[in-house]
């Protein structure tokens, strides 16, 4: 069902209205009230008559209006007696409710029962339920502000989620100072029934929001995320700031939502092939928000960031960030320390005449010619006489400056405390360009089960390799009686749950040149790995030994939110020096594949830099792709890691195997 | 001479004082009267008998009082009659000097002539002089502000640097905002006569300053700028933000600043020797100036940095930005969105009687029930009773939480817009401790001369390297006659000027296992290279090969200004690819030399990683050590490279060798 009047309801209650003010449900409803709410409002409470000049009514039943389908319900009551009106909610009808009672799953053991119970019945009767433990939810289009917080902002294009209500709360107070209008505001709370998911897929194909900004602590369905975004980034931005990126921040961000998330590695690797822009904090977050506060952001030619300055200082600092961020540069005008307004309007009239000129950052320091307000007033002009343009500006000072950075903010100009802020932003902002005419829409991949895996066994897991045409090195279970026969120099491992790491173990070795070498080895071996090797599951390997190639690390890793996350690298001893590793979602394909490679540091060596031998691409493309089929037909494997992978000048060839079921 | 009277004279004059009040001239007479100057004050012009209600003077030598030794002259009059003035001031014995004036240096060919015209006369008299083309100088301990900026700052312990006035006078107005008392306010402008080095070995001295910021576009004298700050940031830290970084800003710096500065790698290598603060940009800037406004800094107790928050979200992205940063993390204590002052202040009582809580981050949203203000008086007090704790703050919203930051600027309580910006400045804070207790005094290394080496000839540039116990592969000049005595397998190159990049001109032969071997790729040589082989200065050379080694590049490259730069990163094919490579000066010595190796990422490769063998680390730090000193002691050697030295398990060997004089 749609959530149509989830969003525009034709009447609210609030469970939990109270003629004392200082009560929330009393605060929600002033808030609903005070922001012009057209339809009726029933604030509900068992005992009063009248409350903040209104008709109150004792329970959900006594409403004169019986059209519970148009009805939104706002519960704020203490938690114990939430599940009883969700009940009542269902029995009648009523399918759209915010819970803003606290108390739940972040709250212990009893709060997630009573949460899983709402859940199930709102599931059980198609109920959508935004949080418990949430602000609530602001439609400026709808003049309906269903939070207990504060905020006259008028209509605007921007959607913003939160999971935190307090990073919520610090947004509206943050966007009232910026004079940013925004169109939704929606504090997602627990998220026990309604997730980022149902909210991003409506508005989709809300056409009056065009950006989509949300703080997330942790993504339950990556799968569903990556396919709805990248989706829908071809016609609106979305920009996620993921708490708990670092481990640590992990740590606590699971004892703060009280639920797991999925591996910090997975969501990045996730959220980036979505599409999304990728945030890493607070001031990335507002600075994106300032940047796209402009419509003129998406104007489609060249790139290139030019700069005007008063100071040539700050210029060379700016071309310093410009080039930090690999940002295309266009020129720098400086029109030198007495700059006045006109001079300003002069040069930006002449520049911005300029087809070449879309992005312009416009830079001033506070001089003794210096006219900040008047200097304010002709870029303002010049952005309304250039709607397609990107202006932005940064005027850095203090005192001086602050009237022109209020001007901006009320005309909608983007400004920035400091110029490397703007930069960064408008490198985010590329980026996202960049993604618009790439992306490809993500398809959950489909999983025939062919067969179950439930063998780890070495020999057999190469086996399961070679099904999946990549390729392995010659490897056969060691006999003593044909050691005559083996085409020598060979490798001795061990192999089995005792040698999953075999080097660390002194499992192997190498480069053994005929029999009696051989012979040796497996007697030293078998007298260092007596116990062991006394389990049948753990024996001796030989493989042929290889030369002239390079080594590549090849894997997966299963993520319960957003898939197989396919890795592949450096491998051999620099693997764990440089840690050059690439992840991808496991959708991918053939030039993916390819894209992937060359994104590599390595990739000069494998293309054959300066004149050497081109190692076989294609092939290593081919093997990245079919390990990727092979971890989507096979749900059961957890993990499986190709180290090395030789790669040749033609074809490649898995050297060792370690899977995890 | 000591700048002593230059910074507190008994007595200014202004020349160029004017009844036009639009004048720069009379702009810095009232901000000298305005500031509140006990001295006497002299305008000077030559028409106008009283300016400003003081008696004005037609010309220096006009004044009553003789005292021109304590006199400071601040001249702000067209460029071409600033020579004149210069020279009367040399005759009366007048030592110090500010040039506010521009159209020197930056303006042009004629402009910089007069310029070193006025710096000729300087250093003839000993005169000091300030700019040209700057703002002027900021005493605030003298009530001194002889620039045309306001500033009505009260005295502080800071002293600031501006090569640039734009943003001298921008920080001077972010200042005034921030409530941020400084001490002195340099801008050092076109750097004819003093500059940063005179300034800062001053202020060394000066014990109402306890830190030095510093705004520069290029560093004349590097090394002498190693020299003071390596010994000041022992007790006072210093912090420089270096504009040009990158190439681009670097060439941007050039044509603004009209002077070559030193390579951007010798300057950012030369800038951390010296133990200063290393920053990026402005809000790094900024943001230091705002950590570092309390004293409390310097708590030499447990420096892990903890967290109260009452939003569990924005803890958890800044223990992720802590972690970004290598911080050491403490705590979090997590007081719930519904704390209130009370609770701020009890949880404060707890964590700070805790001796091992020395930095606390405070981190505060604004939700129903926070008190932003009567929390920040909490905080505010409990800095006062722990003057040696150092207490931060982050409020992150707009107008709820504006007043509480107000009060911490005023109160002197370091606050930050985004709790990130906290923790990056705090990292730095960490890091100059760490230089505190590890620095060593920068000394310009003995140059003693042995002989001046003219010749890049390879063999004798690989014997300049036995010279210093550098060992070398052994390497003869190719001998058709001796091809059959040669220790097979041998490698033949081709050296000489045309083959200085001996692997993209195919000049190298490996792995040929006899003398047959040899000969043909001598004789395919010849056949490709016939052209330059008939010149002398090129030809073959045969070396042994080796095996069994790690390949490291070294080697050193001189900048003007900083001295020689020694270089060591990881060699052969992946040099290029991982651009692992790390600078250094050419002061150090065996240990240091033991550091650098050790903060390679491949350092666990040469220290034996995974049980694998162990290189010879020793080995190679005297190999740096001994090319530092071949560096000090050839000053006409420009660069050096030994690319590759083979690095064995005993042993090291310098395989190639080229070298630019």
């Amino acid at each position: 069902m749609s959530l149509k009047y989830f969003f525009n309801p034709a009447s609210v209650a609030v469970i939990g209205a109270s003629s004392d003010k200082i009560k929330i449900g009393r605060q929600v409803l002033d808030n609903i009230i005070g922001g012009g709410f057209k339809g009726k409002i029933f604030p509900i409470n068992l005992k009063e008559k009248k409350i903040a000049g209104l008709k109150a009514y004792p329970a959900l039943e006594a409403l004169e209006s019986k059209e519970y389908a148009a009805l939104l319900v706002v519960i704020a009551i203490p938690s114990q007696f939430v599940l009883t009106e969700i009940k009542k909610c269902a029995k009648l009808g009523i399918k759209n409710i915010i819970i803003i009672s606290a108390g739940f799953k972040e709250a212990g053991e009893a709060g997630k029962a009573l949460e899983l119970e709402i859940a199930h019945v709102a599931n059980m009767h198609h109920m959508h339920i935004l949080g418990p433990n949430c602000l609530g939810l602001i439609n400026t289009w709808h003049k309906l502000n269903a939070t207990f917080a504060s905020s006259d902002t008028a209509t605007g294009n921007t959607a913003l989620l939160s999971q935190s209500g307090a990073i919520g709360s610090a947004a509206l107070d943050w966007l009232k100072v910026k004079d940013f209008n925004f169109g939704y505001f929606i504090s997602l709370g627990n998220k026990a029934v309604l997730d980022e998911n149902q909210i991003i897929e409506y508005l989709a194909s809300e056409k009056k929001i065009d950006l989509v900004v949300a703080y997330l602590e942790e993504i339950k369905d990556g799968e569903k995320l990556m396919s709805l975004i990248s989706r829908l980034v071809k016609y609106k931005p979305v920009a996620i700031l993921k708490a708990g990126q670092s481990a640590a921040g992990g740590q606590l961000a699971l004892s703060h939502t009280g639920s797991l998330a999925g591996s910090n590695a997975a969501v990045e690797t996730g959220i980036k092939r979505s599409g999304a822009i990728w945030l890493e904090n607070l001031e990335e977050l507002f600075n994106l928000l300032l940047l796209f506060r402009k419509e003129s952001w998406h104007n489609r030619g060249p790139q290139e960031l030019s700069v005007v300055t008063n100071a040539g200082g700050v210029a060379v600092l700016t071309v310093d960030e410009i080039s930090r961020q690999n940002v295309p540069f266009g020129c720098s005008y400086d029109i030198l320390g007495d700059a006045d307004a006109k001079r300003y309007e002069d040069i930006l009239k002449k520049i911005l005449a300029d087809k070449k000129v879309n992005n312009l950052l416009v830079l001033l320091t506070p001089q003794t010619s210096t006219e900040p307000v008047k200097t304010a007033t002709a870029i303002i002009k010049a952005a309304k006489k250039y709607p397609n343009k990107l202006i932005m500006t940064s005027f850095v000072g203090g005192e001086a400056i602050a009237e022109a950075r209020d001007m901006f903010e009320k005309a909608n100009v983007p400004t920035f405390d400091y110029p490397e802020e703007a930069v960064r932003s408008f490198k985010k902002l590329i980026m996202y360009k960049k993604t618009i005419d790439t992306i490809k829409t993500y398809k959950k991949p489909s999983v025939k089960i062919k067969k179950v895996i439930t063998d780890t066994d070495y020999i057999k897991s190469l086996a399961i390799l070679r099904d999946y045409n990549i390729p392995t090195v010659k490897t056969m279970k060691y006999e003593n009686a044909k050691a005559a026969t083996y085409k020598y120099p060979v490798v001795l491992k061990i192999t089995g749950p005792d040698f999953l790491h075999k080097s660390d173990k002194n499992a192997i070795v190498a480069n053994l040149k005929n029999e009696k070498e051989l012979k040796e080895a497996v007697r030293m071996q078998e007298m260092a790995n007596k116990k062991s090797l006394s389990k049948s599951e753990n024996y001796f390997v030989v493989q042929e030994m290889a030369s002239h190639f390079q080594e590549i690390i090849l894997g997966f890793k299963r993520d319960a939110s957003f898939g197989p996350i396919m890795m592949i690298g450096l491998g051999g001893i620099y693997t764990e020096v440089f840690k050059e590793i690439k992840l991808e979602t496991s959708d991918l394909d053939f030039k993916r594949a390819l894209d992937i490679i060359a994104s590599l540091k390595i990739y000069p060596i494998l293309n054959g830099a300066r004149g050497q031998k081109k190692y076989d691409i294609k092939g290593l493309a081919k093997a990245l792709v079919n390990l990727a089929r092979l971890a989507n037909e096979h749900p059961e494997i957890q993990e499986f890691d190709i180290n090395p992978l030789f790669v040749f000048t033609a074809g490649v060839l898995a050297a060792d195997v370690r899977i995890i079921v």
